[in-house]
């Protein structure tokens, strides 16, 4: 699956990070699924290559307005856009409510079905190749964590067994890969004797704010990639006296006793600049965190794009 | 005043244009209107130099998203950066219901007070350097156009009289304008014995969306400016069948016929290009426009920022 990161901020924009908003796509296809809606997400989008059509749900993890404003303005555009099929909304349940009094207020016209699952009562949900579910996590309004389970079929085909009957590697090979059965000198060659399939699947952890990381131990179990917040580093939290976030150090702690491969912060508060040498700088969230996790780390800026292969391994990729 | 163009777009943003947001600026000091603000207003003012701690109002000219879908966001972003003052909203009533139930529904918490005034019953009101008032447009729902007069002292020193004195021009001539009497080789000169004031006012309107510009001949009476939507050329609105919209001849007819010094038109619908020789372009507009109006004529684009100066004349400033 892909993520790409359509706001990196925490709370207000800023000049180079929008306020929240992820994109995840599956493998295959074009299929994908917007986690959290800021302000200015549409407009986030018209910069990247996903289009409305696509949209098979949008998951919201909590209703701060950073992570929800761009909702409407969404829908809206997604309607004078030509969508015609029903989108899924997982929410909580006052995201629904805001929704409809804003087409109440405001006479928001969607000429298409919403149809929205309140996320305080979902178990899980399938659509296309993700299997989704939801866990609780702890800020000042209730807060949520989603999980995409992508389950891909690999297929290994038997070379050694191929060779010792002298077939050696050409278009016979390919052939038997894709599921063909092959005439060959005067044989049958069966696909299914020589081809193996196996069910891969990959986990990625996407979430809301949340201050507790601890929350997710059992959740996260064979994650290959997990999306938190580290709004703060611990310096800087312990002077806010900012209840309901995370700083980089306690994310790091988490993702080190969980064994995690690959961890990817974002919600980063305003107040830290690009800039390596300035006194409140990005780098420092990085350095805590690297300091205390030895996995694979990375701070998500607007527009990076992950990938994240079969086998678990999570690559920055080209938007 | 200054009319600083945030958004420029008719329904949905494009890369180069945002939905609907103008802001009017004093000639002296740093207060600032807000008239409409569609999704992703902060985020431009991001990249002006204009603060929402010296934001005097925002006036809403009608419901639709597209004109106040980044209210909701503007408003917490301004309590986040230390805004205390009261903040002024003059809308329809829908506005108001809306931003409540957002305040319900998010758990939207501003800490200065807003004091909202419904736009139907506006007479007129009077903030710092401006006089506003409001008048109906015709839309699919409600919309308002806004006037802004502001009256300026403007100080003339009588030069012939100083000069017929012996005094020639130099640092006497300044002290005398700024108020201050001097005593010049023995002799006390009064300012005001050498000092006219006059006032002067200059008068911008700036409207919703309206499919009857017509609405506006007493509205627009000594206006120096008219800021209107022309979203449509006549060939396409025809095609479109839209009801509710103006398309550039008719907005042009409507201010050669009150001999409108200079007209402003935004809110183009998406499809006119920048291009030139694009099948569809933002030129065809003002080609239509001023085949009809032989006044000033300026298609605005984001962040194009105008200057109406004393004497009524308008012109194109540096953001």
């Amino acid at each position: 699956m892909d993520i790409l990161f359509l706001g990196t901020s925490a709370g207000v924009p800023t000049r180079k990070r929008n306020v929240s908003a992820i994109a995840v796509t599956e493998s295959q296809g074009r299929n994908w699924f917007l986690v959290d809606c800021g302000e200015g997400t549409q407009q986030q989008l018209l910069r990247t290559n996903l289009s409305l059509n696509n949209l098979q749900a949008i998951l919201i993890t909590h209703i701060h307005g950073d992570h929800c404003y761009g909702l409407a303005g969404l829908l809206a555009s997604a309607g004078m856009s030509g969508r015609k099929t029903p989108l899924t909304i997982i929410a909580p349940k006052g995201i629904r409510e805001w929704v409809e009094a804003t087409q109440q207020h405001t006479q928001l016209y969607i000429p298409y079905e919403l149809h929205f699952t309140d996320v305080e009562t979902l178990t899980s949900v399938n659509s296309g190749l993700f299997e989704i579910h939801a866990t609780a996590l702890s800020h000042r309004v209730p807060s949520y964590a989603y999980r995409f389970t992508e389950k891909m079929t690999k297929t290994t085909l038997d070379t050694d067994k191929l060779k010792s009957l002298g077939i050696s590697a050409g278009p016979v090979w390919g052939k038997l890969k894709q599921g063909q059965d092959v005439d060959y000198e005067g044989q049958k060659l069966l696909s299914c004797d020589f081809v193996q399939e196996h069910i891969q699947q990959t986990k990625a952890v996407v979430c809301g704010d949340n201050e507790q990381p601890q929350l997710l131990s059992q959740f996260c179990r064979d994650c290959d990639v997990l999306v938190h917040e580290a709004t703060y580093t611990q310096d800087i939290a312990a002077k806010a006296g900012d209840v309901g976030h995370s700083y980089a150090g306690l994310v790091a702690e988490f993702a080190a006793s969980i064994h995690l491969p690959n961890l990817i912060l974002t919600h980063f508060s305003p107040r830290y600049q690009s800039d390596p040498q300035a006194p409140c700088s990005i780098e420092h969230i990085r350095q805590e965190a690297s300091a205390i996790y030895s996995g694979r780390l990375y701070l998500a800026d607007d527009f990076d794009r992950y990938q994240l292969i079969k086998d678990g391994e999570l690559r920055k990729a080209d938007v």
